[in-house]
């Protein structure tokens, strides 16, 4: 692989290994306690976590903030900000507060970075979108970043925009490239602060014909976060059917060369969303997988 | 709408509807005769169709092209050619020759283009992709139209690619953008003959950011078919999910507008792949529904 000759080797150890807490969101389909989860991860040498804010919230900031710094855990980000569109000024101010909330949260934690899920179209994910003007949606996003950066410099809290894969753009988050997250982080931070960048997930961007080339746009000080998992064929669920790293046909490896020759040198996030499988496994089984797997396939 | 004024009306009859016949492939359920639909669709003033290869074969492409021609009916396209990646020589051939019967097909029953579903990694759709390089796929497509061109030009074939959906990228169609199909036509017919172009699904474009700009760039002498369905909330499959025309998010006027403004004249025609809703109800309703969606949301 002509970029790879310089990549850390993930083969010995899972130094650089870091648990969405997502991944284990649900063990033999219940919902799991973050701070168990936490506890699980200590054991086996797992040294970064990005937690859910409903995660964090249902076992208390301040719990989750003790125990992460008793582990001597590190964060390799903090889920999530976003969802900035809105059908009224009630909604957009409501998105704002909430997402400032966000922002004071992920200081706590002392996260490298707030990843934004940016929202589509208001409404849509509860089936019944107030508008279908996607141009609107898009506005109000970059709107709501750049209020949202004046408050986060003013904390030194960067600001992640992850975009989703184009099968979110109604519901989720209507930035689907990164082309498109790199455009807006050029507008609002043309100097390149270190304030604002992108979350590059595999999952989302693995498609695009443009990737490494976008890659090599943001360089070093936009890339903010790495986040992993694959692609099933087929894929039966448009959420919540990710694939375990090595499992589905994303060629993670040469990514993440790519990635990695622009000088990251961060953690690699393990981020699965699975409600037919990893989700019904044991908390345990996951982890031991999720650390072989970046071993072997990331 | 800014790019609105110039545009067909269509709210007063349906003379630019044509039905793709997989929108109605199955009458509550139970797979239809090509025949059938013709005969359904001929009664309804419906002027044109565009038929998948399957349904033409299971009733005879002769019987076909005279009932199509006993009607007045046109075609808007021919479905399909493409899946050009394999994983080997012998698999390369084949597609090569099941794509040279595609375009001999569409030249019948002339077809205005034979439209590409160009394929994604080989093996993939059957869920074991023989490779994860999909660059080595692009190239494998971008290889496999070339050929494909020489033999359509000797036949006044023109060859519409569709860029799918990017959630297709592994197993469907490894072209997902306007962008990149277009610089595969610009790359392989840099003079604009005629012989190569775009066909622009809705569905599967409504989210680029980029849609207006390469719409502009494709212009009338790469416009050769518009598609129309609908994006639905939440959208329960992949595949066969897609929404009738009013019923999701996709402001279908809006990009019809866009590809006026190009100077395209001809057909909107309908596409829909719905295993749980309309392959469930009778086709009578279907039509009438296409006819009267086609009027009020197109």
């Amino acid at each position: 692989m002509e970029s790879g000759s310089d990549m850390r080797d993930f083969s010995q150890d899972h130094r650089w290994l870091s648990l969405n807490t997502a991944t284990v969101r649900k063990s033999r389909g219940v919902e799991a306690a973050l701070t168990d989860i936490i506890e699980d991860c200590a054991r086996r040498g797992i040294r970064a976590i990005s937690p859910w804010r409903d995660q964090v919230a249902a076992c208390g900031l301040e719990t989750i903030s003790l125990l992460i710094k008793a582990h001597g855990m590190e964060l390799s980000g903090y889920c999530r900000g976003g969802m900035f569109p809105a059908a009224d000024a009630e909604g957009l101010r409501a998105a704002r507060d909430d997402n400032r909330r966000a922002v004071d949260e992920a200081c706590e934690l002392k996260a490298p970075c707030l990843v934004l899920v940016v929202g589509g179209l208001p409404g849509a994910l509860a089936g019944r979108a107030a508008y279908k003007d996607i141009a609107l949606a898009r506005n109000q996003v970059k709107d709501g970043i750049a209020e949202l950066l004046d408050y986060a410099r003013s904390v030194r809290m960067p600001l992640a925009i992850e975009p989703l894969h184009p099968m979110y753009a109604a519901d989720r988050a209507c930035i689907n490239t990164m082309e498109h997250a790199l455009d807006i982080c050029d507008e609002l931070d043309p100097r390149r602060s270190g304030a604002i960048g992108v979350a590059l997930d595999v999952y989302h961007v693995w498609w695009d014909p443009k990737l490494r080339a976008q890659i090599e746009r943001a360089g070093k000080s936009r890339l903010l976060a790495f986040h992993v998992c694959d692609w099933l064929t087929p894929t039966t669920d448009l959420l919540n059917d990710r694939g375990m790293m090595g499992d589905g046909v994303i060629d993670i490896p040469l990514i993440r060369g790519w990635v990695e020759d622009q000088g990251f040198a961060g953690y690699s996030e393990v981020e699965i969303f699975s409600a037919g499988n990893w989700w019904q496994r044991e908390r345990a089984d996951v982890l031991d997988t999720c650390i072989s797997r970046h071993r072997s396939a990331v």
